[in-house]
């Protein structure tokens, strides 16, 4: 059965997510379909493109990842669809897949991005403020179906992309950058654990608060303490046991996190 | 695959929703289930019946849709199943379906409601307090098992009615109400665009603020104006430009727009 | 087509939960998979425990669980699999199953716990914070696919027990104690309407209010009068119609009820 995943700043209350689910069921009646995010914050496109970075690696091969955070529905941005590894990313062409496309340099894969131009794999009428049903949901689910790629119209190789915060190297260490607060007020940063030579000296500093060493789980320290230690995606996360670090600290994304090594 | 939504007030805290789709599979195993939404405003059955009438078209026929915002639950209110141009509805006699109803009868479409009497398709034990489980759910996984309405109990021609809210034509244009407020602030109407003869001229008055001529899309204009457009359902739409209409003009829904053309 | 449900404390916001689906269909594909709740209070065990305990049973046997609120992720606390009437729970060892081990004990059902230590059904690489996803979604996976319960792990029979409330007999009924406040404000208690000689004449005892008798329906009193009813899994509830018990009387989960027959 096809997999598709869902991630939009849409919410769960205005039927929106039930509209494209329809559509994709309309078009390939088989598909599986996870909801990944429908909370991004209205249009956060960074914050769509770091959720959706962390939840696709784990879907098999042959999923269609639909990913609408779009302001410019309806004017001259362009829709469309990206290839990678077997995954294949739709929506609109504002940076929203950008980690993956920079992965996917880094790692030389590669890379396939072609406009949605094809209107035979839209729906019939496309309006111009809802995009992730008349476009994108349609020809994910033809995507989905084994239509391929190139049936979509042609390949580009300038997709827009996002400026995506990077740790720098400082003369005592890093400095790295919130990049999401989780639900549990977990701050993940940018600075992955493997540019770490030292682990128990090391220091954090955000906000005028100091936390030594790395911690190996939640519960090996006590309630209300601060914490640091490596995420469930191998980067250095700030944490407050049984709390919450954002709330603790008054920590937004982007904000700088002083590491002395 | 048989394919089933649910509409509800039930939040998704609590499990109610897991609870339907274990009734359901239990009875039709392979079904997919769309959740079109569960944060209807508690026991706001109008709010329930647009946010259905505006993602069921986007389903394809022979979907059973549940809609369960249900204040009367367990008193004589009935249960019913009302079927149009394909799709069935399940819920309760209360107005729910009152705009898929008025639409059928516009268009002269074939139109059929039955009372739900035959407990042979409820769950074993029905509460009198959650009629979604043991009665609509039930019911319609049956339906989506290829069980055929009439079994279902008498046909009925009296179903509830809400009072919809209706644009009223005034000497110089129209006065329009909003329908619905979604998560982005956007204030749809009940004015469907094509009632409008005029397109440039016209000027919309709504609490206090005006708003001159139709947009194209929300990227047409700069950040923080206030236009209108014509939304995805082809009514018109009041939105603030990368912001909330809602929050910035206190508007609520039900609240009327005076129309000048 | 295998049954799985998900209950975790992860919300819907970051895209854990889309991420415990790619890893279930990355090695079960056809699951079944129903979201019971995701917004369980943080690391609060006995919420999550009352909300499995009252969707489970309508889900058909077979059906594997999938359960998370685990604040000692990463330390010694044993990841387990429970095995009772055919519907397999899946989760850490901290209490979060003890309803349902409670009820197989009182009604001496089959009862079987096995440890998951075979690292064969874990990912590759499991993480020290996101165990939902590296652990138990991985396994109860391979359980849908039908591996043997044995090939996990030891068999166990000393699961870690939450301290479940019970009602009290006093010298004039009951003291009962509020279990889960649904969304809806509907305070429901640990006290089987089954206890209860006494129908008619009973009075409930609650934050200086007062209930008198027990009500059939909701719809059966006027809007904001306070009722009490059997819910829908026969304890007793209060309700408020119409509205939220819950903030009416100030009420909170634990919470004690007077009963007087």
């Amino acid at each position: 059965m096809p997999i598709l995943t869902l991630t939009s700043d849409f919410g769960t209350k205005d039927g929106f997510v039930g509209t494209l689910k329809g559509v994709i069921w309309s078009i390939c009646p088989n598909a599986q379909i996870a909801d990944i995010s429908h909370e991004i914050s209205p249009q956060n496109v960074l914050e769509g493109a770091f959720t959706l970075r962390r939840a696709y690696p784990f879907f098999p091969p042959g999923t269609v990842h639909v990913a609408v955070v779009d302001p410019g529905v309806g004017t001259s941005r362009r829709p469309i669809a990206v290839c990678i590894n077997g995954h294949t990313f739709v929506g609109p062409d504002n940076g929203l897949f950008t980690p993956m496309v920079e992965e996917a340099e880094k790692n030389a894969w590669k890379l396939e991005i072609f406009l949605l131009m094809n209107e035979k794999y839209f729906l019939s009428k496309v309006s111009n403020t809802f995009h992730g049903r008349d476009i994108f949901a349609a020809v994910a689910a033809h995507l989905a179906n084994g239509v391929p790629l190139p049936q979509l119209g042609p390949a580009i190789t300038d997709p827009v992309r996002l400026i995506l915060p990077k740790p720098e190297k400082t003369a005592t260490g890093w400095r790295a950058h919130i990049t999401v607060v989780d639900v549990f007020g977990n701050c993940t940063t940018d600075l992955p654990a493997a540019f770490l030579v030292e682990r128990e000296g090391i220091t954090f500093h955000i906000h005028g608060r100091e936390v030594h060493g790395l911690t190996a789980a939640y519960g090996q320290k006590q309630t209300g303490e601060l914490i640091a230690l490596v995420d469930s995606e191998n980067y250095i996360e700030i944490a407050l046991v049984n709390g919450s670090a954002a709330k603790a600290l008054g920590a937004l994304t982007g904000e700088a996190i002083e590491v002395v090594e």
